[in-house]
């Protein structure tokens, strides 16, 4: 058994002093409040919050952090960028690369990944001798380091998508295609994962995948699945010619909008398709400092959510790995189009990084501190000038409005303390990062 | 004399390497390249940039931080919260508070403030038997901690802008005001500031002072002068109601508009208006994570610029202290609402940060590596996590995309090595935070 004891935590009650959190098996055993520490027990000075999950990620995005901005354009300019740097990577330099970015996340507090997954094959789009070996480097990465991971096996068939049908992947695409929905059935069920991975389906994005094999996969796969949904206008444009529908409402149409979907981005929904994506039940990951970075533009965050809507965050193309600006991004992009403060409760905000979060991923009952709950814990210390001076009263409006990664000083998954002083305990990320990195520019 | 040997540099001409400064008095008297580092040179190893200006500060709105969110409402109902905060001010807390604040910007890489400042007198407006001891204090603070100061005196005679005239100070707002404009311009003309301080001008606001007013200040003080302009859509309205013109127009038929003028914010201008900032060779001070924070919306910044206006950068309500963020808010709010990348260029943003804002403050030549500029250095370090894998070949937008003030390992302003590894040399920053906001709330 592991004990932590806490100054302070965030409990589903809220805020409890002097807590003591007994650890089995990975799993919350206890939850004392106002207990003295136990001798055994590992102190987290501070500010105790759930583990948070990164329900959006693509790892290898990392890579181009401040190397795109120069050049200009549009998001499909940049997107073009990202594909070159996407056909040079081999199982062994995306693991590396995959290392130094999870234990990037995991020092900025994300216990927990989604990672959507496309790189599948060989350059060229042959499959590996072991077809799912760049998918089970990706976890193997995530073992390394410890974070918990959804690999959110992705399904790619097209290169775009025209008003008189889809385009065949081409060029810097190829490796990304199972070529048809049986090939992709038949190689995502031998991806068997456990202890603290997990599979999850991805549908890369109307652009990629036809109305038809969205409905072959979601009806074959019992588990979560995601989908980059209305990023951008023009994928609505080129949706609606082709399809006489918005990308929500094909999702729809084809069956997949449930409480196991999540929609990704849905920066341009209409209003039917607000409701429909609130109806379901569905999820909505919002990623707005990757957002910002590509000039999607706002999503309706507070509209999704009253419509029904669970939101949850990603830091998706990893511009910026930090998951208190993504929670502070989405009240500040409201109240940059609103005029209006404090749209989002931090308590609701803090729920979407951490619970609803861990439930897109298929972690259900997860990213929370309380008796039977996987034993994902983030520490925040106080000492920075970010947070010097913060309310006692207020520690929710501190965490979200205040803090920063560069605050974590300690995270525990499954029980295993991870990070002290802010540092990965067997990782020496920065220089991971700027080797793996460095690598691929050489 | 002193010298710095800096790895990289940000010199006028670009990025250099070995870069051996020299300074004299506070000044630099020599800058060399591809030096190798004499003995008594102090390495500064990362990335040099000149030093940044803070063009817009309310140092004492840094009390507020994350505690005003829960509340909700708008702008109006935010500066309610400040003013009740602003009449707790005493010269001794006011200087606690400063000091601490002031080292905060310090060490986040800010050289010099702009400080904004309007609490003249006592809570019920009876003058101080010292006329300028809250001004006298805040400099002090300022001097103590070594950072640069322009102390912004600012005439405040109105209550609010009705469309039949204005209103009467009352309540928290009795401390700020002089009465009448003569007394202002006797007040600000005893106030003899020297060495890294220097005094201007600020008019509040076109709410708060009348465009008679704002003629006699503008006409009788040739020195840098600020105003606040169009923050908030109300504010557009109220003016012209009152006098059948935008502030800007109302400003610039006063005869204000000039190069040694700074519009704060310029949120919300019209076509006419932005024309007239830019045909004057005003400089506009943006300040994006007040912006955002306070709900005001996105300001046509590239357009401010293409019409001539400079730019400059400020942290105004300290919600956020951290020049990188304000940088690259600019970039980042422009994409959300043009969903075009790459708008501005990097270098361009860190010349608003350091040599336009320091040429708004009324420090001209200042920011920049040169000689005969002031001896104001800012040192990055390159080993976090933010930064790790940056491309050597763009420092730029490694700087503005990437870093965040966490980044700053020194900071050299007239010569004098103020700040190392991350921290003031003799200042307990954090600490001083803390026990200065607590107390006010106590």
């Amino acid at each position: 058994m592991t004990a932590y004891f806490c100054e302070r935590a965030l409990l589903p009650e809220g805020w409890e002093e002097d807590v003591l959190i007994d650890v089995t098996d990975g799993v919350i055993e206890r939850v004392g409040i106002a207990l003295t520490a136990e001798k055994e027990a590992t102190v987290l000075a501070g500010l105790v919050i759930p583990g948070m999950a990164n329900a959006h990620s693509h790892a290898f995005h990392r890579a181009l952090r401040a190397r795109t901005h120069a050049l200009g354009g549009s998001f499909w300019t940049w997107r073009d960028l990202m594909y070159e740097t996407a056909i040079k990577l081999t199982p062994d330099s995306y693991y590396e690369l995959a290392v130094a970015v999870f234990a990037e996340m995991l020092e900025a507090g994300f216990t927990a990944v989604g990672e959507f997954h496309y790189l599948h094959h060989q350059a060229d789009g042959t499959p590996y001798s072991e077809p799912n070996t760049m998918a089970q480097r990706v976890v193997d990465a995530a073992n390394h380091v410890g974070i918990r991971i959804t690999l959110l096996d992705t399904v790619f068939l097209h290169g775009g998508l025209d008003p008189d049908g889809y385009r065949p992947l081409s060029g810097n695409q190829l490796r990304f295609g199972d070529r048809t929905v049986e090939r992709y059935l038949d190689r995502t069920s031998q991806l068997n994962l456990e202890g603290l991975s997990k599979v999850g389906t991805a549908i890369h994005s109307i652009r990629a995948v036809d109305p038809e094999s969205i409905a072959v996969v979601g009806s074959a796969l019992d588990r979560p699945t995601h989908a980059h949904l209305s990023e951008q206008p023009d994928e609505n444009t080129q949706c609606l010619a082709a399809h006489n529908g918005t990308p929500t409402e094909v999702f729809h149409e084809a069956g997949v909008l449930s409480q196991s979907f999540t929609a990704v981005h849905a920066t341009h929904p209409t209003p039917h398709d607000i409701s429909l994506l609130g109806d379901s039940g569905a999820s909505v990951c919002l990623c707005p400092t990757t957002e910002r970075d590509l000039a999607d533009g706002v999503g309706p965050a507070s509209e999704l959510k009253r419509a029904g809507a669970r939101l949850c965050v990603g830091s998706d193309s990893h511009a910026v790995i930090d998951p208190f600006e993504e929670m502070r991004a989405i009240e500040m992009h409201e109240r940059l189009t609103s005029h209006q403060r404090g749209v989002f409760h931090s308590a609701d905000l803090i729920t979407a990084a951490s619970l609803d979060g861990y439930a897109a991923i298929g972690w259900q009952g997860g990213g929370r501190i309380a008796v039977g709950a996987p034993a994902d814990l983030v520490c925040l210390g106080l000492g920075s000038n970010r947070l010097a001076g913060a309310d006692r009263s207020l520690p929710d409006d501190a965490v979200v409005f205040s803090a920063g990664a560069g605050d974590v000083t300690d995270v525990v998954v499954a029980g295993r303390h991870l990070v002290s002083e802010g540092s990965h305990r067997s990782v020496a990320t920065g220089e991971a990062l700027d080797r793996a990195i460095q690598a691929l520019f050489r």
